[in-house]
């Protein structure tokens, strides 16, 4: 049931006290209790991947109304930059995680100090909060990237083109669904980028032929499992398709991505899950683009398509549980496929729901429980496939679904 | 993807306002709110589903540490039992519905002339609360039911007995999981039951093959779904074992329980799921033994099982919208057996927990956030069979798994 690439065994005994030492277990049930910082849709789907695992679940939102505090039993409000709110937060769990990457770092090293389980850990969480960071320590484990450089001016913009336009800007911290990141034609373009006055790190454009995510997991007694190699499809910057598994993707190159994302875990020190973006190039080479080290848009496919979810999985790994089989649910040589559900210009989304389930009874909406707002991450449809359906149907059928929730027809974008 | 005797179709428009008229939101998101009346595991399970439905999920339960209040966000304390309670928990309600089959029917008739969508309604319920009822509905309807008569008096049952023993003794109402079912071998052995002075029903002791179960669910629009029929093993008359599709059964067989539970639902009305208990006869023929209106426990392998789990099934049917896809999620020919977790002596589970995950990562636990103790119900494993895999493996894994997290050892019972 395993990828190849993540021995599970049956030795259980090395779970029972890893080398984390075992959890502490502070809930009424006598299960580990964990707390998510952040109360977005992340935290709202491992809310309900906890239910079944029996470990009691707190999210510290901002808001009632967030995606998760509409859901979760043991909501906290408090900031997630104020150490004292985290710190209130922390002592009510055994455990905390991150449903997004913006805690202060230094508030993160506090929480360590104060004796509190942090995972991921904030020496991992670094490289996902600062892209130069990243980069550096990524180029020094040999892991192929983009060429780059930090820069601070048009003209080290304009020598690290050396003439050959475009080239990427990206705020080094900070930004996520493609903002923070700027595809610049000329000098010009990048002008403007730099007078916003942020830290920013140029790279090369990469001519891909299509991008590719690579999730795993990694438990703090090292224990890692590989979910089968994804494509993404981005449209300005937000994700809005994933197949799983990436069609057509060279079995070599699928085994390449996998060993390479369970490498970085490694290398970095990962608890919990890690996201690889991926560019694969046209001459076929794997570029690393981004990295996330919580549950991520190119997973969600795994609620239904998975034998654990990435929520799930995530849950078991910061508990240094056993991880879950990754193996896919649709039958072999199957395809599961999943569209964003973005906001249209009509808020009221209920009427369009009943006509896509009416449409297409194998079709799976999550609503993330968010007010409708154009071009904001709604929801998102998955369909997993059965034996004769082919994935460009199955991708028709996502996109019309998504797009009569968003559009009320099914031929909008 | 459906059922052949659920037609499902794609006509959207029949559903946007049904013979019940379209269903009131209540929501901050817009969505319509439903209220599950009892905080049991069905409740907590029902919870879970309603997250990615987007549907408001409230429960009204009786104290903070019941099985669904431990997780979900809206919980209401108050007791079933109460008429201000229910209206006060109905107030925040689109549409009520329930985890348990004890509110009584007074209640839910006052509660209907309140003008509460209440759903599966008074009349519907009323089938599963007097076992007479029940058995004079069905028979009128000419459904196979074991012969049965009420009864007040040992020579009465003696009567009924023929001479022929042993004989059923049911409680007319307020059984579950074995509790109100005696059988009897002598007249005596009926006068101890007579003597505790509830209302009986005397039932011929069916000789089965085997006990299986049907689970459809209906919505008010009068859309039908079945479930593969599964086959279910019951110790001490408490379910242990839930086997997906029932193996080995005939498929005319398999059709006949599905369409004799469609036409239970649409005879008595049923809003949400219909779980028909059968006997399959030695000779064949299809005895009905019980009926639930609620999540059954022979249903819990949907969650993995089948492309939608009985628990969203049947938030889809109370609040009228399209049902989902009943098909399994196992390759053709392959089986989702879930075992149930019974409590142990020893009350702290986790360490045995950690091992049952390491031995088998496919195995999928789910905890109730109960107490444990000896013999409760606290829980439930699944296994999806995988192309290749014997049923009996797949039935040996998930007893090994329930016995060990039991009693620390894989061959306890």
């Amino acid at each position: 049931m395993h990828s190849p690439l993540s021995p599970a065994g049956s030795e259980a005994d090395k779970w029972i006290a890893g080398p984390a030492g075992p959890i502490e277990r502070k809930s009424v049930t006598g299960m580990p209790a964990v707390g998510m910082v952040g109360g977005g849709q992340l935290a709202r789907m491992t809310s309900a991947a906890a239910v079944g695992l029996g470990a009691t679940f707190l999210v510290l939102a901002e808001s009632p109304n967030e995606s998760a505090a509409l859901v979760a039993r043991n909501v906290v409000l408090g900031s997630h930059r104020s150490l004292p709110d985290l710190l209130a937060f922390a002592a009510e769990c055994d455990v905390i995680t991150f449903d997004h990457e913006h805690v202060p770092g230094a508030i993160l090293t506090e929480l360590e100090a104060a004796g509190i389980l942090v995972r991921p850990g904030s020496a991992s969480l670094r490289y996902t909060q600062d892209k130069l960071a990243m980069r550096d320590r990524l180029s020094a484990l040999g892991v192929p990237c983009p060429r780059y450089a930090p820069v601070s001016s048009v003209a080290e913009v304009a020598e690290f083109a050396g003439g050959s336009w475009p080239v990427v800007l990206k705020a080094v911290s900070g930004g996520y669904d493609g903002k923070g990141v700027w595809v610049c034609h000329s000098a010009a373009e990048a002008g403007e980028v730099i007078a916003h006055g942020v830290a920013l790190l140029a790279e090369e454009f990469v001519p891909f032929r299509r991008e590719l995510a690579a999730l795993v997991a990694r438990s703090p007694c090292q224990q890692g499992a590989a979910y089968p190699v994804v494509q993404t499809v981005q449209v300005d910057g937000i994700c809005r398709e994933v197949i799983a598994p990436a069609p057509g993707l060279d079995p070599d190159t699928a085994i390449e991505a996998e060993a390479l994302a369970l490498r970085i875990a490694a290398e970095l020190d990962v608890t919990g899950l890690l996201a690889v973006e991926l560019f694969e190039a046209r001459d076929g080479r794997l570029l690393v683009n981004e990295l996330a080290m919580r549950p991520h848009n190119s997973g969600h496919w795994t609620i239904e398509g998975a034998r654990t979810s990435q929520f799930e999985q995530h849950l078991r790994a910061v508990l240094d549980l056993p991880l879950g089989s990754c193996a896919p649910t649709a039958p072999p040589g199957q395809f599961t496929v999943m569209a964003n559900l973005l906001g249209g210009t009509d808020p009221d989304v209920f009427d369009r729901y009943i006509h896509v389930m009416a449409a297409d009874p194998a079709v799976k909406v999550h609503f993330y429980g968010k007010e409708v707002r154009p071009g904001r991450k709604i929801g998102h449809v998955t369909i997993v496939g059965a034996a004769g359906d082919k994935v460009e149907e199955l991708r028709d059928r996502a996109r019309r679904a998504a797009s009569y929730l968003r559009w009320g027809t099914e031929d909008g974008d």
